[in-house]
């Protein structure tokens, strides 16, 4: 059946979506910010800004007015994370009772909030799901195999979803613990950049791995205390999120973070991008939420400092270094 | 204080710990089954087979006398997962009450036994561990961090052994969980071929990661199955393992999935090898675990099908993506 699949939010994981929606026979409306993304989508089926050299879909509509993208079957809210909120503030009279689904991965620095109580508060009642995995942008959009996680508080919403976003190549795991996936997917990019500044650094793949590891153990640490569940974080939106983000220079966090590790300062990377990198955000957040559940995110704190509070990367390495063994399962 | 340190078995991971453990001042005794090896490492201080280009230390002593090598404190079995049964025998009566560190990472082939059991039955009261974990022999060799995990039934002995092995770089995690540290060392070579053929055949590293969350559930089912805790495959020898050896042509169980995926037979690429890929072999014995346990594990399976049953690559892969979704703890 055809369905109408609203996307808000034209950076290169929005296009992609858009066109793995499209390919399967959807008709699909992509709000851009940029008007010149708008442009090129209608009449180039390019999004030559976020994801160029895919050809898109005639399918795809890109449009400028955003509650335009609110009057489809199934709306996909692609912005980046510190833009949840206003984006459903905006959209809020036109959602009517239509499940929104939140395809940013990370916290709301302000607040330290995860996305979906971020839209509770500005919509109350509003079925609100989360889509999050391993998956980069460039290759959903070429049509290549993945598999994310689907979760709602209820299952039916969450199966509701998957439904709808199941294709040939796109994969989705339902799941009702929005707490586990929301954390998997916001703070593995933050352990991706510290995976980078050891790439970066010449430490090698041994330590890297170690260093996965154990930042796993601390976003299930942090989950734990929230109520997440231990699965979750062994799935998608953990193991296979962190996995991915953490080993491959298309991603942002992990990019930077190498070029950290070789000697580059943030202000430089980050002058240098038109894209967001949520890790760094993701960071500070994670800082406030650890320290409200008094959990010890000891990698997360080093990233933080290097990023937030001038601490260099070698003396935040020194310190990881020196730190007592603890248990492994701890 | 001064050890010595009794390394059977100079391949590269063999020599790799014999260069730590030298380099932190111990007195290494190396035994090697070739006698060029022997030559090498005492005359040019290079194993110039096995791990060429690495300056190795002049207190590392090579052998050819396997009791020699048996003659110290602590003894490190570093032969292939195949041959510890035979080498347990040879040495048994040499050993007397010495803790014997199982390094090897596989199961034995006709039985589908763990190398702990082998030893048991063959030593019967002999005290036995595993050092297992994420490290490729080049890396650890040259001085770079890492972490293993040691583990022993009782954690007397493997609090013995951490503080016997701890060195800078070296950094040993400790675990009473024999069943689960054996089952991630070795399952993960199966999945880490999985990973390459996905690899080699292009499909991306979204899909890779997916493979590897799906490989490590199945993992997970088996440990479960045999009394593993879960916790376990979340460390080092689980997730820390699974991932650098899933993900970098440093390992010989990926770039022979690789080389699959390209089209290369399995004759052809063990033909050109000189050292064991011990997945080709641990494919076929976890199979026989699996069905003794009764659990499901659909990419051991499409493995095994490829290497041993004549099954071909792309058939397997249809076969699994058209498996229906399963919830994604289970």
């Amino acid at each position: 059946m055809t369905k109408t699949i609203g996307i808000i939010g034209a950076g290169a994981w929005g296009t992609a979506l858009a066109q793995v929606y499209a390919a399967a026979g959807n008709n699909v409306t992509l709000w851009a910010r940029e008007p010149e993304v708008v442009a090129a989508v209608n009449a180039q089926h390019e999004n030559t800004v976020f994801l160029s050299g895919v050809k898109l879909h005639t399918n795809i509509r890109a449009v400028a007015d955003m509650t335009e993208g609110a009057k489809a079957d199934v709306i996909l809210l692609v912005t980046p994370a510190q833009h949840v909120r206003s984006t459903i503030r905006t959209l809020r009279g036109d959602l009517g009772n239509k499940p929104v689904v939140i395809c940013a991965k990370g916290l709301e620095t302000a607040t330290g909030k995860m996305l979906s109580d971020v839209a509770a508060e500005e919509a109350s009642g509003l079925p609100v799901a989360v889509l999050t995995g391993p998956t980069f942008a460039g290759e959903i959009a070429r049509g290549l195999p993945s598999a994310v996680t689907v979760a709602a508080a209820g299952i039916g919403t969450a199966e509701f979803i998957r439904d709808a976003l199941a294709s040939k190549t796109l994969r989705p795991y339902v799941s009702t613990d929005l707490t586990g996936v929301q954390i998997g997917g916001a703070v593995k990019n933050v352990i991706a950049i510290a995976s980078g500044i050891v790439a970066g650094k010449g430490l090698g793949d041994s330590a890297r791995a170690a260093l996965i590891t154990r930042g796993l153990a601390e976003i299930a640490r942090l989950g734990a205390a929230l109520g997440a569940k231990k699965e979750t974080l062994m799935g998608m939106c953990g193991v296979g999120d962190l996995v991915l983000t953490a080993s491959s220079m298309q991603s942002r966090n992990y990019s930077l973070g190498y070029e950290l590790g070789k000697g580059r300062t943030l202000d430089d990377i980050l002058g240098a991008r038109n894209s967001v990198t949520e890790g760094v955000h993701t960071a500070k957040a994670t800082m406030v939420m650890a320290a409200q559940m008094k959990v010890d995110m000891p990698i997360t704190a080093a990233v933080d400092a290097c990023l937030n509070n001038g601490v260099s990367i070698d003396d935040a390495i020194a310190a990881l270094m020196e730190r007592p063994l603890r248990s492994e399962s701890a």
